[in-house]
């Protein structure tokens, strides 16, 4: 199974490779539009996550964390009606408090299928093809990774102290500034599939997401930063709808620096960002990247600072020229 | 989903709609030879058991154990890859002694479905239909029941004692001689589409299996024992290989005997037993019923107290007349 790669014979070949990097509800995001746009994709997911259901996980079985794959496997599941349904299965989780109280049904499911295959990534393509799914999801390394992160302003009476937290789940939700992040361990593999599917791309997609614990980690597994600069690929980057979470206060320029300041020979061609986040020196700042910036409105009507799936896919296709 | 009652346009409907009752493996032997014999197959399986990854998720969710369930969904398995791949990777088993250690992979997503459904029978179609299974696999009851069985001899000191013993668990592994069962609440409902298939049935098979806590219980739900009674179809009871476990010491006759004891309007059409388990007395006995006794080799060639599933397959194809 390949979608993303080896389109079967009779497919529509005109469509672009793209492969999305990142996590959690930003990488749905990005999916639910580029499945619009194409069959040919790949979402890569990191695997950091260390709290919830995938925490527990992680440490009864030293597995992935599974979370981020299988909400990523649910936004590429086709609208049908059988994928639909095992998608929303895979998604429910188990009430009470008792040993399974809290997990998702999904994650339960993949990290049976991992044991039993004893292969991460032959176990998401199965689920892959239960779903139905339009395209593959990959872990970005078969290590399970620790989020370091230096911070500052975590003691309020020191407010210029920096100080080292460690796992995504504390890293997540501090309300300290985050300055800078590094996985442990430093040097771990890829997985070979998503190097390859980067290398083949015609796009690769970065954000929008949490932008430490989900975006900038891409870059910091050394083969990974090094497959997505040496990609004969256009790079992408989508921002976030607002600055929050992590980044709260963070300029979009900001933003942009971070990815610089973790992968210093990333070259970005284009940087789409929604109109109401977007400031008045950010056009200059990527431009003087040598990128183009694309401003869009591209929030749900829900009043929430969330990316409506269909407004994205447009610009997506705008960008991709199809 | 309907296999058993509504063929679709173009099947086979000369071969014979058949209903088999049990539960663990001795209906696991009986569905694998079954489904060798018909399409038009449905499982009526036990939802007594307390014990193990079943019973845990009972007493987390008072919900249907899924174990017997999952077992006889795997057995109407298939043979194709898709199928047999994930009916492998759901009767497979969490390792260690974590909070998910021990559990059934397939007994986790039917508990899943069946809480994201809310309707246990739809939870075992799905799961049906990713097996491919041929046939379908209900519940007897849709209320969890509890086994209690009247046993002696399980103080060596009080040899006649007879004392109640709770839970199928501990019914199936007592040492103690078990006289007589029953089914707690006495009263529980059939599933209603198990009373149905029964009805429409062309044959009813009762066992192989462990005698009291797989093959008795279902004579024990009122509605049930009425419907297999009261239903057209000619009733088949497959004898296990030999007297062991909850019967051990039983003779073929007296395994033969619990059923009218447990059920006195029952009447047996035909009764297999595999030539080694077979005495003198069993053919007089099963005629003196009105039943016919049909015995045959039917034993693994493993050296092991197991159906081989081709030579009963073959055994009910003659008992069935196809």
């Amino acid at each position: 199974m390949n979608a993303a790669r080896r389109p079967a014979r009779g497919e529509r070949t005109s469509r672009p490779a793209v492969t999305a990097l990142g996590g959690g509800h930003g990488l749905s995001a990005s999916l639910s539009a580029l499945r619009r746009v194409t069959d040919r994709l790949t979402a890569i997911v990191t695997v950091a996550d260390d709290g919830g259901s995938s925490g527990r996980l992680r440490s009864e079985f030293d597995c992935l964390p599974p979370g981020d794959l299988r909400m990523a496997l649910a936004a590429l599941c086709e609208d049908d009606h059988a994928g639909r349904q095992w998608a929303d299965v895979l998604q429910s989780r188990f009430t009470g408090s008792g040993p399974l109280g809290g997990h998702a049904v999904g994650n339960l499911l993949i990290a049976g299928l991992w044991q039993h295959l004893d292969d991460p990534v032959a176990g998401l393509d199965q689920v892959g093809e239960l779903l139905r799914t339009r395209g593959r999801v990959l872990p970005m390394s078969l290590t399970p990774l620790t989020i370091a992160a230096e911070v500052i302003g975590l003691d309020p009476l020191r407010p210029d102290e920096v100080c080292t937290l460690s796992g995504q789940a504390t890293v997540a939700k501090t309300r300290a500034e985050v300055q800078k992040i590094r996985l442990e361990p430093e040097d771990a593999s890829a997985c070979p599939d998503a190097l390859e599917a980067i290398a083949d791309s015609d796009f690769v997609v970065l954000g929008p997401g949490s932008w430490f614990t989900s975006v900038l980690p891409h870059l910091l597994v050394p083969e990974l930063a090094d497959a997505i600069v040496d990609s004969p690929a256009r790079k992408v980057v989508a921002l976030n709808m607002s600055s929050a979470g992590e980044t709260d206060g963070f300029t979009p320029s900001r933003h942009i620096e971070l990815l610089a300041e973790h992968a210093p020979r990333l070259r970005l061609d284009t940087v789409i960002a929604d109109q109401s986040f977007a400031d008045e020196h950010l056009d200059s700042y990527v431009r003087s990247l040598g990128a183009e910036l694309v401003v869009a409105d591209v929030a749900m009507r829900d009043g929430s600072a969330r990316h409506d799936p269909l407004r994205l896919a447009s610009v997506f296709a705008d960008v991709m020229g199809c």
